[in-house]
């Protein structure tokens, strides 16, 4: 199914959409029919037991419309499917999205069967299908999705996602926006009766509005096809594999119907190529994405870490050494110029720990800091208790921007990667985001809420570093 | 310093405080100081330069206050803090904790020298002295703090935290109140001159308001007593050892004073004591605290697995593989119950996949997985996004009270362990902490927003629960 990247894009840009069981009920999917009815996007609803849907005329039958269709949603109950994909089949629609669920994945042989004669008709048709059992696609920048999305809450960004599971398309990526990470596209695929990693992969590396492909599989039927996609692929692909133990595979066979690989030969896969990483929880996925989409390249692996707490300090020199980085062994200038401005009571040993004089000396720190040949990248930890930051609010909130902008300004000039760890409450985080927002720049600058997670971004991006450098995959 | 326990008090039940270095200025401590002057603890300012501190009479020397003082707390700069620690021991206080940092941490001959020197007047004097370095003590349930801490939003709890750090007795402590995770006493040692973990764990095994203490530790001077006071515990001890890369031994030493010593030693002084536990970072920490602290101990390894996304339960299949659990395996008697009323698109195979059938089937479901004697421990990964929720709020709100309440019941009827492991956005996790806060019981389950901790929680405490029921050690 190579050289089928433009059939691909009849998912991301519709011109005219059906949704097959489109109701007013509230059930699955009536948020995707509200949402379409109303959007740019012209959207025929079909109910064979309605002529007004949202005060839109219904059909009784996609055969009934008086237009071609490019998209066909489905999301009637399991039992109609079947019947549904062969009136699209004679409509000839360009592609059909099943998010109905009770196929493979019930393990029931009755709708196994009907899930191979879906995918017969995706192969004699050519029509290409995504799914069933999952909630399709968004695409972020025009705004088009049949998976419920509240794009008031959404961020634009880099970071496409492709997805063997819903929970990717909907809870994932608003967890993902609440910290920041914006997106170009996210596809959940569920069983695969057609399209697959294989072919999201393909369209994705000549998608411009795609820098990481953020990849959640749970098994592949097309292993050889992968391992082809994965070479050819011009981007970084973070990969998150499930089903690693027995009973887990049970579990994921289960649910989307497919067989979940053998661990090691996904490793063996996965470690093959230099763009390739793959992560242990949803949690890294979408963070080092986002670090990938946002940060410069880093020249080599010594990090600085600027912290007020000497713990979390620590905490970070462990995970240097674990990750195979090294804590940056900062110029003599360097120290003595952060000597010359903070207290003697301050600690500068293998971190920078400013302690609580955080407020007075970290612009002049991380400026020397950023300039130094000896650092790669920038880890700031903010671990300032709530309680004496809401009591100073808008004085604190002042000398965050001041510190961020610096902070900004500085990585900007230096074109080093920085990551700030915020530890705390969500009053603490926002006041960070908030902080880390206020300065207009190009530059995003990834908060979150673990060292060891930043760290293995920066090893992923310094890995990744070499290989553009020298060339060499 | 055994059988010191009494003398412990001081510090947490103090009649008399003084407060040395108090001050009108914004500076560490000043909230403190604000928040002692008018509390019920009989507060004394102290201040070379001021005769009036908050309207409060303050004092030009602790010598010069007309009456006896339980506890000394010092806030001035080091240079100034051997005089006040000489002054203390010459008014007779009985306990004193030196917050203020700039002693061995920072490496300077100069100033560990003088940290040695306060060492021995503790050692002379027998006033027992917290610090350097630290931000003291918290008692949360008659609200005495050290610790700059609104009590407005901390939650009284029967965890204790002992910790070589600051950050743990602000910043980690005020996350952990947003998760609904309640505290009884919160210790900071910093450099420990006198009083160290072995004290605290010796005190907190007495403390009738703590049933589990989690530890943070950086490293022990006092490695024999530590190993016996951990074999004399009566109650599980969670412990964060950091310092583990030699490079994180580096920033550990200029932290603390300390030196962190060896992991694979620590390792194996932990793994003697089926009653103690190495966790692996601050949020598992306090999460697996929280659960010793509120759940009844399992009886066996069977875990139930109850959730809406098929991934997300693959997920926690191969954790409990990963950590030596077993996925129940449910009597034919409930599957046919579950089977009987979900829809024929829902999944029963390893784990119980309810989909978006939840808000009715939830309900019956979960009361014959608590009832079934194949099951031990119930986890319910609580994954719904938050743009329907929102659409349906009220409803939605209803419906999730009904099913806190249910199984609320089921787990206090049961008495087996339960954990709600929530995805998504801050929204879905409030709203997921309403329903669960909802019906007014004893029982309170924790929601965290890992399946991995979930796990190792359970996996802590079969393993503790095998122990008592045994009775061996």
């Amino acid at each position: 199914m190579l050289n089928s990247t433009s059939k691909m894009e009849v998912f991301f840009k519709p011109k005219t959409v059906a949704i097959i069981g489109a109701s007013e009920k509230p059930k699955f999917g009536t948020g995707t029919t509200t949402y379409l009815l109303n959007s740019k996007f012209k959207t025929y609803p079909v109910n064979i037991n309605s002529d007004i849907i949202f005060g839109h005329k219904a059909y009784r039958n996609i055969k009934d419309v008086p237009e071609n269709i490019d998209l066909a949603i489905i999301i009637v109950s399991n039992k109609f499917v079947l019947q549904a994909v062969k009136d699209c089949a004679e409509k000839n629609v360009k592609g059909i999205i099943i998010e109905s669920a009770g196929f493979a994945e019930t393990g029931t042989e009755k709708y196994a069967l009907i899930q191979r004669e879906i995918e017969k008709i995706a192969k004699e048709s050519k029509i290409r299908i995504i799914g069933p059992n999952c909630i399709g696609v968004t695409n972020f920048h025009n705004e088009f999705t049949t998976s419920d999305m509240d794009f008031e809450q959404t961020i634009r960004g880099d970071v496409a996602v492709v997805a063997q599971s819903g929970v990717l398309g909907n809870v994932f990526i608003d967890w993902a926006n609440s910290q920041g990470i914006g997106f170009s596209k996210a596809i959940t695929i569920g069983n695969k009766v057609d399209v697959d990693e294989v072919d999201l992969l393909e369209y994705l590396n000549e998608d411009p509005e795609t820098k990481v492909i953020a990849l959640y599989l749970e098994g592949t039927k097309r292993g050889k096809m992968l391992k082809k996609v994965l070479a050819e692929m011009k981007k970084p692909v973070l990969i998150l594999k499930n089903g690693r133990s027995d009973i887990g595979s049970r579990a994921v066979n289960s649910h989307t119907g497919s067989i979940a690989g053998n661990d090691k030969i996904y490793n063996a896969l996965f470690n093959q190529f230099p763009h390739v990483f793959r992560v242990d929880n949803f949690y890294e996925l979408f963070n080092i994405a986002h670090v990938f989409a946002t940060q410069p390249l880093p020249k080599g692996r010594n990090v600085a870490i600027v912290t007020g707490s000497g713990s979390l300090g620590a905490l970070a020199c462990d995970e240097i050494r674990k990750q195979g980085l090294n804590l940056a062994d900062l110029n003599k200038k360097t120290i003595d110029k952060i000597k010359d401005i903070i207290p003697n009571w301050v600690s500068i040993g293998g971190t920078i720990d400013l302690g609580p004089s955080m407020f007075e000396t970290f612009i002049p720190s991380i400026k020397a800091i950023f300039k130094d040949d000896a650092v790669d990248c920038v880890l700031y930890i903010f671990s300032v208790p709530r309680v004496p930051l809401q009591r100073m609010a808008s004085f604190a909130l002042d000398g965050i921007k001041e510190q961020f902008k610096a902070l900004k300004q500085s990585a900007e000039k230096s074109r080093k990667p920085c990551i700030i760890v915020s530890f705390g409450s969500r009053w603490v985080f926002d006041f960070v985001f908030k902080g880390a927002s206020h300065y207009n720049s190009n530059l995003i600058i990834p908060i979150m809420t673990r060292i060891n997670q930043a760290i293995k971004a920066f090893k992923m991006m310094h890995k990744y570093g070499e290989t553009v450098q020298t060339g060499i995959k």
